[in-house]
């Protein structure tokens, strides 16, 4: 069969155009033990200690959308994305590189609003900005954002540890980030068919999951929690893509399947309701909303009591199966449905 | 006097955006010992030794015209620019993250050749191709990458350390990747402005001009001579900006003033040669030319001879003066001329 010469992208999805990228390596370095297919890549720096960087880029009017985006928040956001992925690996952020390229329409002033929420980011995951770029675009801000962290070598948690039968666990709650962006984008439609320039969005009742949308945290208190835990997850990855496909990751790079336990799923009730008004399943919220930035880990199960005692906000929502790339899900009212993701 | 709410960056500059930029700076970490206002941050992560980060971002239709651009050249040269301010810290790069906005009119396979060049450029500088990013973007293809490297704490050289009298040197010659893009954008316009499909380029003679347009080389043979030299710049840059942008950082970082002779810059026969058909004024292509990426450093006086004996291709262009911001072309012609940059 002959190779198409023009192939797009959407016909294979990012996910397969990456596993097609991975066989560019450069050179191979010793040091350099964990590249593409992680959280973030791994160095070592000596015998004890790794060095973690990860970097992740945004486009206005693709990741974000500046009618409801505050240019502060923006600026902490991409810091939470930025940091969530080291400490997906159980490590300690230390330094922020941001690149961004401005077209004409921003001014001096709101260039410092994005940096003071940098700003304000890196002073509360406490982490450096300490460099970058800033350059021109045509119409659309463009930003991207490094993150460097360490870690001790053997704290270090992959994506590939989890074993057959542990347990899979989620912080928080799910779903709140997709939630709060369905209301804004509500707002931003009513305001556009009503041409109100005075337009005060109304966001009552939804502040949590509106919070969640525009201003997520990173669960730098699960990591604190880790720092000092006899106990080690088997697995760790945060979620940006959502549960399912971030799941997947797990089970792919560990070697098994997966099944899930619908009601086990931890989801706020701001959140419930969002998709009650939408008329929407809020399954799905949780299933397949990103930008959570909860944390996707694994435990051997006979852990999972004992961490329960040191750390109280997470749910068990399902087990890693010996069904290699079988992804199931138990809906709790007797039905097992196999899915293809 | 009021302050302004909108102020248009072109107002200010990029470079007073910096300025205004650089009192953000998040927590401060006692291992970040440099942060923005150099080539690369500087980490540290043990007694000897640091570890140094740059980030850039390149935007389709701003930084790079894809109608003459190969994308594996692309790639290349992307990775080139990263590394090259690894050099100019004196550092060794030892992996490179890259980040990819990718919009619908591109194919699987123009991303694989993007990479290609990744990949080679990666192996010429002996560094990993660790991660990065890949996602969906409107029009522009927006790429951003990340080097991370590593230097002997006391090896790093800073922008801020040339003394008054030192040496100013610069390696290679200037302007050359100006003239490439001269050459391209007129073939660019006889194109457009004839319209023949199958129209090849005219670039017979001016061969190592484009090259150094499309893919320029970083100076590793420089930094390699670095390694084992007794002798050591007192301030180091790549030119990336342009001879006097990059000039007038080390100028105000170490508080003195400059002085060039302009006979003295060194400029390749095809770049004479292309101002001369342009019927412009060969020394602003190797003034105001980005992208050279040769290594601007100052030397003491008394050092420039012996380093001349372990590296050849380097001019001395100029020196340092005590006229703290003066700067100062002289011209040859007996003519000096204070400019303001």
């Amino acid at each position: 069969m002959k190779e198409k010469s023009f192939q797009p992208i959407q016909e294979i999805g990012f996910s397969s155009l990456i596993d097609k990228i991975k066989i560019f390596e450069g050179s191979s370095r010793k040091e350099v033990c964990k590249g593409i297919g992680d959280d973030a890549s791994v160095q070592m720096v000596n015998e004890t200690e790794a060095l973690l960087t990860t970097s992740e880029m945004f486009l206005e009017g693709v990741h974000f959308d500046l009618t409801y985006h505050p240019l502060h928040h923006l600026g902490y956001k991409i810091v939470t994305a930025a940091v969530s992925d080291i400490y997906a690996m159980n490590g300690e952020p230390v330094q922020i590189l941001t690149s961004i390229a401005i077209p004409n329409k921003y001014s001096v002033q709101m260039i410092e609003q994005f940096y003071r929420g940098v700003d304000a980011a890196c002073k509360d995951y406490n982490c450096t900005l300490a460099g970058g770029d800033t350059t021109a675009s045509h119409q659309f801000l463009a930003i991207s954002v490094t993150a460097v962290g360490i870690a001790e070598n053997n704290k270090i948690i992959h994506r590939n540890g989890a074993g057959k039968d542990d347990a899979i666990c989620v912080t928080g709650d799910l779903g709140g980030a997709l939630a709060g962006l369905r209301i804004l984008m509500r707002e931003k439609e009513y305001w556009k068919s009503n041409e109100e320039q005075q337009f005060q969005p109304d966001l009552q009742g939804f502040e949590y999951v509106v919070k969640r949308q525009l201003v997520p945290a990173a669960r730098m208190d699960f990591i604190k929690v880790l720092k000092s835990a006899t106990i080690k997850p088997t697995a760790l990855i945060d979620l940006s893509q959502g549960l399912l496909a971030d799941c997947k990751e797990i089970a792919v790079q560990s070697g098994w399947g997966v099944e899930l336990f619908t009601p086990a799923v931890p989801i706020s009730m701001e959140t419930r309701k969002v998709a009650d008004e939408m008329k929407e399943d809020v399954d799905k919220y949780a299933f397949y909303g990103g930008e959570d930035f909860e944390m996707l880990f694994t435990l051997k199960k006979e852990d999972v009591e004992s961490f329960a005692s040191i750390f109280d906000d997470f749910a068990v929502i399902g087990r890693m199966t010996e069904n290699k790339n079988e992804f199931r899900i138990n809906t709790g009212e007797g039905e097992s449905i196999e899915i293809d993701i």
